[in-house]
């Protein structure tokens, strides 16, 4: 049964602060709404259809980014083009990606022969065209070939692959991403995108497609998306926002936090809430506190959150506390569900239909 | 569709070596077999009934030890002894547990008149006897009452409750787990025991029953485990292990690993393998490379492991590699079921069932 108020949600909960999540897409949507740069929403920081609906309701989107197949399934239902913007190259994934070809446009990361091979050979058996964008790293050092004669190379041999169809290159600058200094990010991602735009005109050039230019995230949204020749954006933070962001200093608001309820008041000092590790990440930082002047959580054990909190404070057992997590993705993943909120008023539930592996 | 083998199994995935594992099971019963004090495993390190009813039928059990009511659900159709070893205080929660005690012992552990009051309200509500137990701050500084006269008046206060029925006292030196130093551990898990065997005589000395003191963990099952006065030890972690434990010394195999596919070689000397954050946390630390001599984990981001590989590795795009976790707990709680091996072979699939919140 769906609990009526946020008071009667069984803790730990994800809760999401409706009002302020479509605040966050309307702004996003606005800043693509003018110029030649298209939005195309990353799915991996909500995992939530219902989310990735709202975030294409809202406009000025290419279609969606995912991280994963089981994203790209989750989501295919109301969108007609989809990226896959991480490499894949186990035969299951490929058919996959493939079997959602059929009807819509996906597209996927390459970067390897191995993974050309695979996609094609998928795209072949599944009588479909699965599109490709040649991966550059362009500083993040995780995937990625390196910009200039390896992609030229590699693109070159995706457009010659029967099944495929080379459509661009990506290239996530996400190093620059938490880069606090707003002049330094600046400088940081106009470089990642140089060397980007710089390979798309070498594809042009040697006679290749290149459609399609994908890069960015919510730190350098209106800095990559700005760059003459980026064509789409895969921003995926701003929606829900974390510390972490806020911390950067994008202007997005905070819009879901992690409800826990105190279950010890052990000292003066300190309470202790049953909001823990299994249920917000510490990968970036430890959670804040919303909504207790000055209480800050000291540790995150799997299944507690020990908060000091400042002298006098009436923090009561029982009590409702909001954790404020830093890192959006992986705490999301960790929960089925976000209760949609207004005021105090549950107004839906709305499946993380697009987290865990292991799935029957 | 059942994969038949670990290179059919799609990746990120958490699988078990089903021999490793009943061989740690077996080990930590065998220990139990002798002494007065029993085992209660406890479910939270694996959160999976297939895995509980493996300890149950090795033997010396006292029943099984619960982080939260959704664990004590997943395994109440099984078990006739459970042990709830956190405070719970909201209404349903406490009903929750209060509709298991119906047909088998519920035992939960209080340290508040608020978290008394609720579990005996429920207990009235439901028509059934709860069991409590005082929680004691024996040196972990998180949640529990302090031994001597607090723990006395709250176990005065349970004793009286119509309801609840005390049953003793329960104090997790969870500080000492991970202590490295076998003569320091053993020396901090006396004192923490001393604290909590000396309050369960206070207790009986002034009238209140106290049949069980409840403690321990991996790091100290053979320490706390062997103290006169300690009734049971509640451990979790030495059936799957991690490395953490296993720096730390105990007697026990790696179990688990989470298994990923390499999905690119982007320069001579790394890999990406598509096991990352959402696969395996690192609160602990960075989880290790099983398998690919010289080969570490160097970061670990959502959806890719980034591996530093020595020169000549063989290492080929498509391969599997197995993560050792640092963390148990925390890890399995990100996947839906275990994949159990024998050798290459799948020989089932084990649901995580009481992992995450906000299911409907």
């Amino acid at each position: 049964m769906t609990p009526a108020t946020l008071a009667e949600v069984p803790t730990p909960a994800l809760i999401v602060d409706v009002a302020a999540l479509d605040r966050n897409i309307a702004r996003m949507a606005r800043f693509f709404a003018e110029g030649a740069c298209r939005l195309r929403p990353h799915v991996k920081a909500h995992k939530t259809p219902a989310i990735a609906r709202r975030q294409l309701a809202a406009g000025s989107c290419a279609g969606l980014t995912c991280a994963t197949v089981l994203e790209a399934e989750a989501v295919a239902g109301f969108c007609d083009d989809l990226l896959i913007a991480n490499e894949i190259v186990s035969a299951d994934k490929c058919l996959r990606a493939a079997a959602l070809a059929g009807s819509r446009r996906v597209t996927v990361a390459v970067d390897s022969h191995e993974g050309i091979d695979a996609l094609a050979a998928a795209a072949r058996a599944a009588g479909v065209t699965l599109g490709v964008l040649v991966d550059l790293d362009v500083g993040q050092m995780r995937c990625g070939v390196l910009p200039g004669a390896p992609a030229l190379a590699l693109a070159a041999r995706a457009a010659a692959a029967p099944g495929l169809e080379l459509r661009g290159v990506m290239g996530y600058e996400g190093h620059v991403q938490p880069v606090r200094d707003r002049a330094e990010r600046t400088a940081q991602a106009q470089r990642a995108m140089a060397a980007l735009v710089g390979t798309a005109a070498q594809l042009r050039a040697a006679g290749l497609p290149c459609g399609i230019v994908s890069a960015g995230g919510t730190g350098t949204f209106d800095i990559s998306g700005r760059v003459p020749g980026v064509t789409e954006i895969q921003a995926g933070s701003y929606a829900l926002m974390d510390t972490d962001y806020g911390d950067v200093g994008v202007p997005f608001e905070q819009a879901f936090f992690v409800l826990g309820t105190v279950v010890s008041r052990p000292a003066a000092d300190r309470c202790v809430a049953d909001a823990g590790h299994k249920s917000a990440t510490k990968d970036h930082s430890l959670p804040r506190v919303h909504g207790i002047d000055g209480a800050t959580v000291t540790s995150l054990n799997d299944e507690h959150a020990t908060i000091a909190i400042p002298p006098g404070s009436r923090v009561r057992i029982g009590d409702r506390v909001r954790l404020v997590p830093s890192h959006t993705d992986p705490t999301v993943n960790l929960h089925d569900a976000f209760y949609a909120f207004e005021g105090e008023r549950i107004v839906d539930v709305w499946p993380v239909s697009a987290r865990g592996y292991g799935r029957a």
